[in-house]
């Protein structure tokens, strides 16, 4: 039972709500029930160590037996050592091996509706996006090199999990992420305000071709492979950033609101794919 | 020109973050460039005072054009006054007078697209629930008496705006809310992983009514006006709000997450609906 919040061993874990100690160690965390118990049950290879009060023990036994069966090592910890730990693991923390995956690691041949995130800044925004992207079945989560760090325990926590259920890279140049996905014919669409294309006429679109009917040659086929890019929270996307994808799409803004938080828009766009796909 | 950051007009600013000062004076904050601007445009009415900085009043002429066209008067203020009433200011807050306006107050009868927030508690999630309501063009948001207070500035700074967009009703009982609705005939979907009816489903359904087909009396007609009703982030709805309601929907979960976060949800709900509607 590990009992002294101001061990070297709690230090450590501390220090890893930093960029720069992540970066040193390899390693990152992960907090709180929800983030461990899919920590533990899809990348049980990837944790070092987890730590846990009795009472979080007793509280959650299915991560503990998922914990045991992967032969992971759980450190009891007191509650004032977790609470030095982190502020947000309520009970139960993780250390993990981070890794990270190039383009080269994952198989963008097979992928048919993928996220990309161009400058992303907000861990919240981040998080949420890569949280609906697993919910609509998307392949594939790509952060580029200009977005937040994907090992921010805030990005983590808000993913509720979801980071480790379905592959994301990060660190990549957008063109780079352009010309792989290219390569492979995937076709890219920035989701912007100020799109060529109506989300909503791409989608009407797509139904004739479903029945037999002949498609609409007129617009871009919704239903084909699609990458989507996702812009910067206060700038949108950059003139590259437009300059790389096929067409730019345009979520219908109905009301009177100008723009859409991004991970608002992640969330219909990403749909409205897996829709036109099914 | 403002300029002493401890003077009683600035504490009284800087008190209208706690609710029961709000309460006490029937006033709110708006912070920020983007809220105080969409007040100015949609609810001058509702503004008592606007506090910027010379330097935010040159930044954002268009704000003060349209202040002073509403006959608004502008405090100029030292960007220390600014910061000591709100560290979220960006250089410009506005005190409101808070409108608290009941279900008596709104049309329902002309509503066709409706999010009501059942125990919603966090006030990110709520004002980001209320700008994608406003982009899906719905008409009415109502938030249930259990549900985060809408003067919150957090709401309102997550809002970006869109709560003077359309109406917005606060503290009502799920029972009254629920009541008001079925008088004027709009049906009521509650948002529900469990649900009974799969959200996609109800879109198929859509379509052959539209081309003069027969309408699949299987399933609810998505088309017709619709309350959608969304629960507590940790809890969900509860048995009382699920039996308020005439069908429950699940938004289909594709890959392998267990939940969507309730903003997520109630974007996918809300656009659906007003893409059935068009």
């Amino acid at each position: 039972m590990l009992e002294n919040p101001r061990s070297d061993r709690v230090k450590h874990v501390r220090a890893l709500h930093a960029r720069s100690a992540r970066k040193r160690h390899g390693q990152y965390l992960v907090e709180g029930p929800q983030g461990v118990r899919e920590a533990v049950r899809y990348a049980p290879d990837d944790i070092r160590d987890i730590y846990a009060t009795t009472e979080t023990m007793e509280r959650y036994p299915d991560i503990f037996e998922d914990a045991a069966e992967a032969r992971l090592w759980v450190h009891q910890a007191s509650p004032d050592v977790i609470s030095a730990m982190s502020g947000d693991a309520q009970g139960v923390i993780a250390v993990l091996h981070r890794k990270d995956r190039t383009l080269a690691d994952v198989d963008l041949s097979s992928a048919r509706n993928v996220a990309v995130l161009c400058c992303v800044r907000d861990p919240g925004n981040a998080g949420t996006v890569i949280r609906a992207a697993d919910a609509a079945g998307a392949d594939l989560v790509i952060l580029s090199d200009e977005s937040v760090d994907i090992f921010n325990p805030k990005v983590v926590r808000s993913t509720a999990g979801s980071m480790f259920h379905l592959p994301v890279i990060s660190g990549v140049a957008v063109e780079e992420i352009a010309a792989g996905l290219r390569t492979v014919g995937i076709q890219i669409f920035a989701a912007t305000g100020s799109g060529a294309y109506d989300l909503d006429d791409l989608l009407d679109s797509v139904g004739p071709t479903r029945n037999g009917a002949v498609a609409d040659k007129s617009t871009p086929d919704a239903a084909a492979p699609t990458a989507w890019f996702f812009g910067n929270e206060a700038q949108g996307l950059s003139q590259v950033e437009l300059s790389l994808a096929d067409y730019s799409v345009r979520v219908p803004l109905r009301g009177r609101a100008e723009s859409l938080n991004v991970a608002t828009a992640a969330t219909v766009c990403l749909y409205a794919t897996s829709r036109a796909q099914r």
